[in-house]
């Protein structure tokens, strides 16, 4: 990131901010609006907010004379930095019919074009500082990317009228590999965290040692065939595989199946991007919470990696995303069967680990503003790792930490087992 | 009603449905899609709730091979008729991006046509129940147009940008009448409830006699400069004023003003239809609650009117509307201030009465869907008597009884002061 | 009241301070701790309270040298007037274990003294005001004595056990008088409201005319045998007999019958003071809501008196109670059968009327704490009328006028029917 | 615990039984029966159902035909275990007056006779099993002891009267150590886990190794002093040192000041069984929450220590309780300020540690009711380590983990302050 690449930013800005732009492409302005729950953002929100955190973090701090496009939109664009000031609470954001989404467009232009007219001509200000919140920005907003593909997907996919938002042919897989494997990893001391030049998030710091058990995990991820036998041998009412806040969920929420998934006249099927669909055996299950993903390793006798477990495995196998690894650019919005022995630790499927999302040893928080990405949401969450069919591929590295709480299962969730030996 | 005009039925169908098209002209397509309360509805789904009305018990019992829209929408688009089958949740209705407004607006005209077709070429079918329900669906028309005011009031008004919905020019009234009279009604034998050969609710009957102790009401409506003192005086933090319900109301949700008041250095504000305005001192109050409009009595030392002690004297002083009423067909959307003795009894603001919204001697439900029209929401709620500036003309009469919660006040409401002799 | 007869005082003062603590008798100290619904105080906050009352409003202002028993009771058992002062929150009364029963005793005996001494020997204080408030002490300790034998009720018949309060053997009726008889009344001008020169709430008051329209009534109360074919109608799980609210309150609460009735082995019981029993079929039905009371009233296709027909029925056929009315003096705790064409207007349940709990005509709030008896609570309440088992037989008369939200079935409610003619 | 020694166990389960009672004597009845906090369980709750553990997984199963003192009971003493049965709803505790404290202590004396006869005359049926539950049933009644003690503070701490349970006199020191030292622990692998054989959850298993990362931990619990240069620095008022959950929970729950804290006449007193005191600022700061103990952390730059930091600095430096450590049988209920560089590891103050409350490698849940001892409550929960002022010390041990969520502190909670090197 430092000394700060001129050229070579302006062409990732001008890529990521345009791929907001074409996500939201398939969507009626009426699908721009809404909040159906509180996790999820209206995409017109999105769209405003990735572009306020260029204008209060660059623009309104660097740029010479930079007047406001509206002063109002920061109260109506920051999500949650107490230290840039006040906003709409989260829940109100659906509430927002204004600005139209015409509106946040003209001025997603109008901070395009300051911060490209700031990038070209006043570059000579970036110091590292400054190069660091510039490639944040880019990093935000292929997080928000994530968030809008997600978000879409639960405002399309809770209508009775299951919209499609793109058509999917289905290609005939030349094989299909869906016998159960384990992998023996051996004790030692192993090395996580991210370690390099580019660019990372403050969670991934330090690396450092950490001591594994021996332990197998399973070579894949665990399909709708296999969950289908956890519901059928009565998982979601027999309380002894829960977690007891779970089991509360399950009773309190009535729940009897992943996320968008319907029961109809005795078929299961799932809302897809494509629309509704009957549910495939060898696809990986997904849209599922901690609480299930729990549940269905106990039913199995197994448990989830932990995340250093996972990152050990990860930089053993995958290293790093492949020419096959099914993220957000390959447009299937969807995890695809495993193939021929691919692991899909990348890609495909966010993996609930077994490890509460803390701070690494020496964690150092950043001031200000950027000090409240991360480190303050480290309580009550797990972490998940390796990125869905929903990520950026350019977004995902395996030292990369995602984290929800565990009731949560509108992202692109999956479940990968293991085993102490 | 009956027997069955044709061509004038034909007429008021063509220019009712047209109005609540009209009413949504000024929107952007956002605006049709939030509920930021509950009680507010998006206005897409007005459009289609009141369309689905002459599809769901007009065309699909009488029009022969009505083929529907879309199956859904009656799915989509029911209110709260447990008669006519499930729906979605009413806190779910601001969740529905599709069907969109263009698909609505194809609808309501899909059911315009089969609606004018049915009765130009099938009006034999017409009884004296059919009448009914023809007219019923106009008068629920107009129901849902003064909502859809009050909507897109709330929607926008609720909005830091504070949107002009409509621009409005004030006229320089030739005199104004702010003094304060107070009439005296004799005590005696009155009759109320509906009298005549034309649409009446079945609320509004049987006709019946009651006693009245003698009274004196106030001429004109209670004004904002009358409010302020209230306010100045510590009306909100003076408990001794408030139903106990009112007071909890006022220290849970933080109440200090009317709806849409807002104090910005240190003067009063409002938001209105053209946008955020200072409040004017004659204008009569607007946007309270029933709790308000008590405690503003009981400080003022007086009482609202009984719902029979209004209707008697509007039957004595305004039995029908007149060319000056304000109603929504002037297109203020906002109450004026009272001139020349006028007495504002019918338009400008529903008054609040002491009357809690109960069943008339003799009153008796319809059968069916039509029979959840009106009497199963007699408990907890309170009457409101004579229209307001959103209110259709031709929607109103001395007899109609209009009822809300207690702690509403998203409507036009208004206070008018009374006493016993 | 005035002139204040000191030694009638005195005796009635005794009396009604002693039967507080009869009621009490038959509990554990563990019973009087629990406050399980917010609705039922726990029976030692009632022995504090009504003490409290003679000590905050009479010796505190009136007795020279008043030396408080315990400066920090006020604030355990202050109720809710808010001219007094603060107060532990009523969900919270629950939560005190201390003061003890014991020191409760202490502190009535206290007070009780105290108060003799003060009647006894300054009695010429003694003016029209507090005369008033002297008789509202043992008027209100007559509305806790009732409240007291309510909430044990509650506390004894949720816990599993289904503790004793009482044992009870039953009469065997001489004669039994279960028809359904209705009785006629004249449409013309009446008067309710309190006439005379004893005590009576400001609610009952002014004295004023009404216009009954004609309509007839039920002879007897609705009994458990009728009761009973409303339920097996159906009567729970079919929406058209509720008020919509009432509908709502079924499902959320997922009631399915009357309170304290219990299905075991496909038979009704029901948890009386005496035990667990079971339900005999010509025992008026109590326990039940307002929501329920109209719903079975609906499915009969009747409806229930209103407040001013019940008082004239009452001025009519039963003015005064008499040796036989069944109030808790005979200590049944329960409604008795009807015998011999007895009415049982006075006694036996709390009948709900129609009626929503609102003004007389020239209704005037006392001033002070006092005013805070009855009228703030004139919102979202029914009326009830006649008093119950559980209610002292001198507190009761004809324009008595008690009031519940419609969801509340711990008191002891019944049902009686009527139609307009 | 096996071979079964049963003289020894005899001995024990007397003493151990007979400590429940001695907490209690101090208790008035009334104080036995409330549950102010979901949390709280009523005192008379926790000796009926440390009793019901022994009747239901011991008696019921193994002793000859053993009749049950109340078949009721095992409803109203059952805690959380769904493989027991059904059970009184955890919010209800507080509403069940009966049985009474009387009945109970008979119910705690018929178990007691039972289980020593069966000890005595069948214990050859004493397997490694039941060897076990028979010792768990006695870890669970000290694991309830504790509770009963922070329990009944809150119970009497919440009252105005403030109850006195136990007089104190405080020692005067002899010395004083309130410097803050840091101890440095050199990085490596270790081991941490039970080891042994005498008792220890399934919990504390497998010991396994870890690789602590360089570290250094305060000597002693920071203390009151320290704590109030927190708050007056606004530490509750300055979002930037809290987790955003813990922000949350400061703004809803309006907090200021640890748990028991009154500022009175800007003076700050807290609630101990004492009664009111006022603050000593070398008392160590308790019954604060994880939040508070990660904000406070936060403000001072540092961090908690990680639950294997602090086993192993424990093992390091006080392997085991010895004379002087604060437990419950010192009859202190409080924290006393550090002396001549004693750490304060064991007793005193359970300390919040920055670790989740998740399994260690290899962890086995039990079968049955055992097995929802610990793992059902692994997700959402913070570990503590080190035992309290009211823990029983022989019931600790430097593996011994315990688990709230991180927002409870009625129980004797700590800060001792780490950060990595």
């Amino acid at each position: 990131m430092f000394p700060f690449d001129k050229n070579a930013y302006l062409e990732r800005f001008s890529k990521i901010r345009k791929q907001t732009i074409n996500i939201c492409k398939p969507l009626a302005v009426e699908d721009f609006v809404a909040q159906p729950i509180v996790d999820v953002s209206p995409p017109k929100w999105h769209m405003g907010h990735t572009t306020w955190f260029f204008e209060a973090l660059v623009l309104e701090n660097y740029l010479q004379d930079y007047k406001d496009f509206d002063h109002r939109y920061g109260f109506l664009f920051n999500s949650y930095y107490n230290t840039v000031g006040d906003r709409v609470q989260r829940p109100d954001r659906g509430h927002m019919t204004r600005p139209t989404v015409e509106e946040i467009i003209h001025y997603r232009e109008y901070v395009d074009e300051k911060m490209i007219h700031f990038i070209k001509s006043e570059s000579e200000k970036i110091d590292e500082h400054l190069s660091y919140i510039l490639e944040l920005g880019l990093q935000h907003e292929q997080q928000h990317q994530e968030l809008l593909v997600t978000d879409l997907k639960y405002i399309l996919g809770m209508n009775p009228i299951f919209p499609v938002y793109k058509d999917y042919i289905e290609e005939v897989p030349d094989s299909k590999d869906t016998e159960v494997k384990f992998i023996n990893v051996e004790e030692g001391i192993y090395e996580i965290g991210y370690q390099g030049n580019n660019f990372c998030f403050d969670n991934e710091l330090s690396r450092h040692k950490v001591y594994l058990n021996p332990f197998r995990f399973m070579e894949r991820l665990v399909n709708n065939g296999e969950y289908l036998e956890f519901i059928e041998d009565g998982g979601y009412s027999r309380f002894n595989f829960w977690l007891s806040e779970g089991w509360d969920w399950v009773k309190k929420q009535d729940i009897h199946a992943p996320m968008y998934w319907h029961k109809i006249d005795h078929k299961w099927y799932h809302y897809t991007l494509s629309g509704l669909e009957e549910i495939k055996p060898d696809d990986p299950v997904t849209h599922i919470s901690y609480f299930e993903a729990d549940a269905f390793a106990s039913w199995k006798g197994k448990r989830l990696l932990t995340e250093a477990e996972w990152e050990v495995v990860c930089q053993i196998n995958e290293p790093l995303p492949n020419k096959d690894s099914n993220f957000v650019e390959k447009e299937n919005f969807r995890p695809l069967p495993c193939k021929n022995g691919k692991m899909q630790l990348l890609g495909d499927l966010w993996e609930w680990t077994g490890s509460a999302y803390l701070p690494y040893p020496n964690f150092q928080k950043s001031d200000g503003a950027i000090g409240e990405y991360n480190g303050k949401f480290m309580v009550n969450q797990m972490v998940l790792r390796g990125g869905s069919c929903a990520t950026p591929k350019e977004h995902i590295r395996n030292s990369y930490r995602n984290f929800f709480h565990p009731n949560l299962r509108w992202q692109f969730t999956g479940i990968r087992l293991a085993e102490s030996l």
